[in-house]
């Protein structure tokens, strides 16, 4: 970390920095121009307040060398995670495509749809039982019982399942579902974040509507600093002013991403778009810029979907994608895109 | 709700989405021209999921009439919520300011700066117990300690207190806050939503950083749908490509919130700009717009906060600040500006 | 166009606005619900000015049910617009890839540059002789010198080339460049547009950095209203909050403006991130995602480049990246994809 | 500039960078750590180009000590800049309100509104010849015969006036023209804004939909360079994910324009949030923040108006806000709020 401070400096405000500073364990090395001090602090700044010393009278501006991350860090951890879920690699070279109803509805709903989806290429069935819905008046989910089906369909159909948590108190409802969902709207649920950091499931951690790269990537550092190390990160779309979309997906968010960390990538093209007519050239998209899976929505009857039907695909037009994908996904991993 | 449905839609499809929308006790009031046909649905439609029926394929848009939130709604309560806190009371005419220390970090340092806010004109003690941030190697507030150093110092001062919960199951400690805060990361936290609803505490819901009034909004009528009507909304800054403040604080979301609900409207103008030197100004700004009261960060020696340091004004400051405060809120309340 | 009108509108006013509107030669028809009442406005609604009719006291809201584009608009033009470049055809199936310095810097410069884009398997050279700066006290280009370099480069190397225009006053320098640019802070310069659209030149309309998609087609409107049909549309990023990338690039911006209109959509994957390492995933992905073209900066010596040297790629990069677009577009063409 | 390398940088790219910044006359001072190298540039920094030296390879980030702007920056001009338009000055604890049409539409109306606004207080009256519309189909504004009309009213009621440019070709017509406007949309037309540098008419410079504050700086920059250092900087709403206004309206702009500038900051609340009822809550918000003056529309028939009817206040809204918005900017004059 480097502190510029501000053309000559108080002498004991600056001797007060550097004793706080000293007492953090840190190593300070002072460099005087004629025009400004530079301070630069040797050792693990993770735990260092950035803006507080920016708070400081004296301090012009700090800027941090290291990335506040570790855990998640490609720099401490050159290769690629690969994350093994019940035998489905992800990451690494190993691209999944994930797939299935926005909500839960019904046995007969899902199992439907996993066996359409299983058929077409997808390795994983996502489907929700506790829906996050911004108006109280609207659907909620199946809750428990959809939980159930999910675990029916599972051992029928034979996918490993994907399902988002809500609450700490839903935890134990999850003991049999394969990747613990974090949505987006509770990225930054840092009671949450802990309490997964202390499971052993993989958890698929999707970036809030309004987070930058580093929040995502702090929001992840949370759950492995609590020992939890299998995370899968997701982008799905930011909110920006652009309206003929539900949310901007930043595809540019994948490289950036996979640069950074070692943590496998996915893409969620059904919720960032909103539209089922854009889920086709957004899948290829985001698989030709590298991601290692992507989730896609998909519904066996999308208008009578009890959420989210506009973002859904047909299991047909599902099938018909899939190939596309994996053809994608296949030049990207032989190097020949 | 009205439905525009393309030109020549579908026989079959029209009289399915008819059946299905009269099977939620609607109305259908049909009005075909040459080139549109129009549904008016009439009946309470704040449970029917607008997005679901933009997905079919015969409807080109649909328009709500009515707002999709009731319980915070202006229509339905013309007149303002005024919230008593023991004895304090906001909305309605009655501006409050609230302020204290970011975090609690002592009892001397809680005590010292409750009494400097209670002295220049503050009438609610705030300070933050469990803090969310966004590293999980920073400072994370004292926890159920610090809840203990807020209610001797409500005690001992004799300011209602008003602090932020992180998650449910913290829910026992607050019996005795005065308000409990839902910060804005968790401002869709649907489950501590509907859990702080059967409670009979004011809440303090602040808007999220990418959320829209509307979203707020309903996220307030999560809280009162369970039985609290007791919510103080509060403006906080959105997050926008501007970089010279942390957050774009929206005064304008103000005077448009009231006028859309009843219930009271507050602003932060320290988180909002993260910036001690910005609060004077925002501040007088909120007031003139029209807010019910301000909440401000007061910290006795701002340098050494444990966090957001950056954003806290000196008692001194706010000494000086509050009158001016309290003028523009006088001149608001006799409609003299 | 759909106008609902408020619960019992004042009956002089509706009537006032009924001749108003009928004054526009508008045929309007009636439908009358308890709760509401719908005007329907038939004919051509491209004129009325939605915001003056939002404006009424009468008036709840007012939906187009036309988009306000009409010569750039798919639906009145099916065909995908086929634009002719001195034989370098783009759109309807024909890929191109534009590449060359941002800055015209030298005679050697510019050939050397030209020489290996066009190796590479480039078609169209990319030259900047005029350019906005947000700096004055930054170098601003050569000018009308850099126009005569790119016009010899076109001589010796023989491609067209596309260079920017920045006002009127210019025009009479670009009578031999082959496509003009209109930058992105220019898209809505629109006394520029109108002098544009009275030429017969292709012209290249980069999407400012906070325009809507709607906005971008209405750009293209005016140089299309004002006669010229020959306009490429480009997504070159927008302002977010994101600080990773210069501006985030809107892929989904293409299928949307593909399905909206039938000219050509390229991107800038340079200008959109501000990093060369971005350049290959987000080309790969925007050719995906089905763009009929890419602009791509290279420069011989990236790091002494006159401007924007951390977006430009090496020649040697984009030797290697060009095979891998084309393998992507040309699946993309034969619906391989 | 404080340049940061990378670990260990390459001698001969370190050379080679030291050489090229002494060719311009800078100072460089060079401090070793073990982990970090920093340079320290000494001298006029403006005229470098930050993304440049970014782009090298050896340069891990660079920050830069001073603004980038000189001639607007209240560093090396502390005192506050007044500027006299025909004897009504603006800045430096002089207020104005600026108020008019928002197209000029005929002689009996601007008269009819001049008389009005004059008498309720208005020093400047503003209208538009000039329209910046979004379709090439609506009003484009009345163009030399709306200054014409303009002029008319200046010469009749006796207040100096205010109208936008689109084109540097215009500005013949602007020689009695007293405020000449640069729209948002042109904040960034370089061209234009040199050009202005050359009048010696001062210059109302609205900030761009998207534009940072810096960037708005080195707009006012690009005009003063030039020659003409009257430049007014008007704050007039940026374009975020919020829908419920047209634009964000970003009161925070202002002191912290007013600190880094001694330019006058003025507000434009009808532009900025589209709606004449925000008007007054936002006029008398952005006075308590201690804006230089306000530009408001004001229509004496808004639902005629030919642009913009939805923003334009009548003339009796506009008399009863007037006063309200005197009596605070009165008491932040007094220092009294």
């Amino acid at each position: 970390m480097i502190v510029l401070l501000k053309k000559d400096p108080d002498g004991k405000q600056l001797q007060n920095l550097i004793d706080w500073l000293k007492s953090m364990s840190l190593d300070i090395h002072i460099s005087k121009g004629s025009n400004y001090t530079v301070l630069g602090l040797i050792g693990d700044t993770s735990a260092v307040d950035i803006e507080l010393i920016q708070a400081l009278d004296i301090v012009e501006s700090v800027k941090r060398i290291q990335e506040p991350f570790k855990s998640c860090n490609r720099k401490f951890h050159p290769d690629d995670t690969v994350i093994d879920i019940n035998g489905v690699k992800i990451g690494g070279g190993h691209f999944q495509m994930i797939a299935g109803p926005c909500s839960v509805e019904s046995e007969a709903q899902v199992l439907a749809v996993a066996r359409c989806v299983k058929a077409a290429g997808a390795t994983i069935l996502r489907g929700g039982a506790f829906k996050p819905r911004s108006s109280p008046y609207a659907f909620q989910g199946l809750r428990d019982a959809g939980i159930k089906l999910l675990l029916e369909a599972k051992a029928v159909v034979g996918l490993p399942i994907v399902t988002e948590i809500m609450d700490i108190s839903q935890l134990h409802l999850f003991e049999e579902v394969d990747i613990i969902q974090v949505g987006a709207r509770n990225m930054q649920n840092f009671e949450l974040l802990k309490a997964l950091g202390k499971t052993s499931k993989p958890i698929l951690l999707k970036r809030g509507l309004s987070s930058t790269i580093d929040e995502l990537l702090m929001s992840a550092e949370y759950i492995m600093a609590s020992g939890n190390e299998k995370v899968i990160l997701c982008e799905r779309g930011i909110r920006t002013f652009e309206t003929h979309t539900r949310n901007t997906l930043d595809i540019s968010a994948v490289p950036i991403l996979k640069n950074l960390s070692h943590l496998p990538v996915i893409v969620d093209p059904s919720h960032a778009t909103g539209m089922a007519a854009l889920v086709p050239p957004m899948s290829l998209a985001a698989t030709a810029a590298g991601a290692d899976g992507l989730i896609i929505e998909v519904h066996n009857d999308p208008p009578h979907a009890l959420c989210d039907g506009a973002q859904s695909m047909t299991p047909e037009g599902f099938a018909a994608l899939a190939p596309r994908i994996l053809k994608i996904a296949g030049l990207v991993r032989e190097g020949a895109v």
